[in-house]
């Protein structure tokens, strides 16, 4: 956690000088947003849409560790990972709320500090902060947060649309995240061993950005509705590419086929896991919070996907008897298990 | 808590085996829920309405405390908690979505005793439970709660519209609540003491029940619907009646004038208030948790409001210069501050 420079105390702003201190330079955006904080409720209107509504509840220790991610990074990360889910059903973010619980240790200097980082993510998606609370906690920070989006009836997209013959896509680059993770581990490591040495992070960027500051890819929901293609199923990936295409075989009732060589992975990423003896594959397959999108698309439109800017085609769908398979580089085959990147954390 | 009689392991279920678990029992009844548990998001359709929305975030230690707290009745009342912050919008509710964080303690068992009482809660307010998720803690239990509701553009009633002349009223009865938990509060005590005594909890059915298992009041939005009636301004009770009126009196910029001989509190409060050695009035301006409503109504209408039953006009709204008073009993007035159940506690 950085320090705190401000000398204003919490109890003297009490809870609702509090929340109106740090959504003070939240400005109200969007049109559908009639009243955002402030009231028992946020009043909000998406005539003629439908309104999609996702929710997350992050655990200091559990979903993030305060020792290497600054509580700015961690405030536009929470946002961007909850406006993920809204992409996730080809739609568009809108508003967002953010409740906090936190206990004594945080002073308003770092409550401002998450915020600062809530209204950077805020301002980049172009959404609304509609609305929150916050309280006290026990021990650590609690942070919930609940996304809202609009999207068209005929292209949201669900995990259960996939069938066979579809292709295999996915947005981006895989295992950088966990990769900058265990790159920040690994630094925490020698720090806390001696505490004179100075991590050492120059030359990381792509790991470390994508593990500290994640963007949502509102940018793949625009370009699909732009060239007019509409997935068959999506997904994001915050928990693996294994676990999420299991989700996709589960929930579209069929089989997959993933060709290992065909899933992208960032040079640097390869460096790093290499220099950590791990396997790039093993990261791309298991590491999660990569916030990419998986999807499948129609086979006929093969000539559109293929050509989408920054999206690989990673394999295809096949029946669900078939199984879901890993292609290896030497053409052996192997069963796809879930993970999940807390497995191999 | 009560005892896990159940045999099944959290670990056997893996987190999307137990978010299914814990949810398979939640039928969808709201036409407007088009897609609820199960994907990124939610998809809902409040065609040619407005969509009000509300969170919170609940601790463990904070914000219930499990000694004495059962977990269905806490489900229950962390349902009602937010479906109350609806109805003080004097708006329908139609859709929920909770997300729990809990730690090693913690069993399939009690979790489903949780949801169980969630699920008595969807089914008394007619509400889908439309998403969440689950995770774990490193301590105690957190829920994250998100309430979505619809009311009329014409309608929909926020804090900021009372005006100098309005009639201030309050639903139900007030304190009960808190005098509940003060109740509680002493038989843990006693108990803690010695752990033979049996609580004493017979014929404190009213205080009880308002602290364990509250309501919201969707039954005062419909009478008020049904008798035409639009408040200028309303808020719910949840940390005593001072400072929900001071909120009013802060975004309306008005002041007030409250008689305490007006304030409704029941029979069974004052009884518990006295063998508690703690003033009635105190208990129903300061105890939290009532969910009752504080509305005010434009004074041309007194007919309507004084006929409402179960309703109380309990003072009225004046010039924000004059102040915001509570006139006692013996004629004098006194300031009102927002001490907060906190406060009093």
């Amino acid at each position: 956690m950085t320090k705190n420079k401000k000398n204003l105390n919490l109890s003297d702003l009490g809870e609702f000088g509090l929340i109106d201190h740090l959504t003070r330079d939240f400005p109200v955006r969007q049109e559908s947003t009639l009243k955002a904080v402030g009231d028992d409720a946020a009043v909000l209107n998406h005539a003629g849409n439908e309104i999609v509504v996702t929710t997350d509840l992050l655990v200091e220790g559990i979903h993030f560790n305060l020792i290497y991610t600054p509580l700015k990074h961690l405030g536009y990360k929470a946002v961007a990972a909850n406006i993920s889910d809204i992409c996730a059903m080809n739609c568009e973010p809108l508003q967002v709320f953010v409740s906090l619980a936190f206990s004594s240790k945080f002073t308003l200097g770092h409550l401002e500090e998450l915020y600062e980082g809530i209204r950077l993510a805020c301002d980049f998606y172009k959404v609304d902060l509609a609305g929150g609370d916050t309280s006290t906690s026990m021990t650590g920070l609690n942070i919930s947060i609940t996304a809202i989006g609009q999207g068209d009836r005929n292209t949201i997209t669900y995990r259960s649309g996939a069938k066979t013959g579809d292709l295999i896509c996915v947005s981006g680059d895989l295992g950088a995240s966990y990769l900058g993770l265990q790159l920040l581990e690994r630094e925490k490591t020698i720090y806390l061993r001696d505490q004179t040495v100075q991590p050492k992070l120059e030359g990381y960027d792509h790991v470390l950005q994508r593990q500290l500051r994640p963007d949502a890819r509102v940018d793949v929901v625009r370009l699909l509705k732009e060239k007019g293609l509409v997935p068959t199923s999506m997904i994001d990936i915050s928990d693996g590419l294994s676990s999420e295409i299991l989700h996709i075989c589960r929930q579209s009732a069929v089989g997959c086929r993933i060709h290992a060589d065909k899933i992208p992975v960032h040079a640097e990423s390869r460096k790093v896991a290499n220099e950590l003896n791990l396997e790039p594959a093993m990261a791309a397959l298991n590491g999660g919070e990569d916030y990419e999108l998986l999807f499948t698309v129609d086979q006929k439109n093969y000539p559109v996907a293929a050509a989408l800017p920054g999206i690989s085609i990673i394999g295809h769908i096949i029946p669900e008897a078939e199984g879901r398979h890993l292609v290896l580089s030497d053409g052996t085959t192997t069963e796809i298990h879930a993970m999940g990147w807390n497995a191999v954390r």
